[in-house]
């Protein structure tokens, strides 16, 4: 079972958009930190023009979004890329001449539809920013423990030392 | 892109399992009423009874739930079946010697656990009783749409009729 992996890739192209700013970004380069190809960054980068979250690109990615990533919400997003699609599938495809099959389907669709509301509520609740804050939080994290790390080694090196001196 | 219906399928096997007490229900009664193969329906029974949910079944499903229906949530079915597998998936596969794809991905990770949180809340307050419930008010609202009708076409064939008389 392949799944959708839209989003995820629509909000790495999104946070390359903000955060290479200084940058000419084209189609191609984003596909290359996606692993991917440009066809299909394309293809996401459509989606989010029609939905009026970044401006015509023709290749170029640069500055083109159209209000601050504080104003894009995951929900923007995934309406941009998944539309309507839910989250959980409902299987319509029952035996028709059987009376609990598809009543059965439209009993949990009702509370599909609850789950996706909450699901839904907290995507409109994080913002692209928030992601880009948690994605500068991350490499942060990874160069203090790296300092850490590197100064650890530096003291055992030390410590060694003096051991050997003290020998 | 094929979406997984396991969790419509098994709840609605768990619902026929309820609904059909009378009857010695088998998978291929099951699968006769999902419309799929018998493998499929003792596949995800399987699951159900690792999952402490229903007992072995040797292929009759009949009474084999293990608590009463009610104490069965859609979040118990969901861990049944789904396991710790997410309703948003990240897309991992990024390409290693770009510094943003990696600490963009594990950014929208964090996220994507907040919003699986707010959905597996709602999952564990539903349970299998509030399906069947639903079923039955799915039923009764069509047994009672389909008695307005047959009153309203008795009714206006009586008008007809009326009118026929008083030409």
């Amino acid at each position: 079972m392949k799944y959708s992996r839209k989003l995820s890739d629509t909000i790495h192209t999104l946070a390359f958009i903000c955060l290479g700013e200084k940058e000419h970004l084209t189609s191609a380069r984003i596909a290359e930190s996606v692993k991917t190809n440009p066809a299909y960054i394309r293809q996401l980068m459509s989606a989010l023009k029609n939905a009026g979250i970044i401006t015509n690109t023709q290749g170029r990615a640069k500055a083109c979004i159209t209000r601050p990533p504080e104003q894009i919400t995951l929900l923007d997003i995934y309406r941009a890329v998944e539309g309507e699609k839910p989250l959980l599938h409902l299987d319509i495809d029952t035996n028709p001449e059987c009376g609990v099959g598809i009543h059965v389907q439209l009993a949990i669709g009702d509370f599909y539809r609850e789950i996706q509301d909450a699901a839904e509520q907290k995507m409109a609740a994080i913002t692209l920013q928030d992601i880009i804050d948690r994605y500068h939080a991350k490499l942060e994290n990874v160069y203090n423990t790296n300092q850490i790390k590197n100064e650890k080694e530096g003291n055992s090196c030390e410590t060694e030392e003096k051991n050997r001196t003290s020998r």
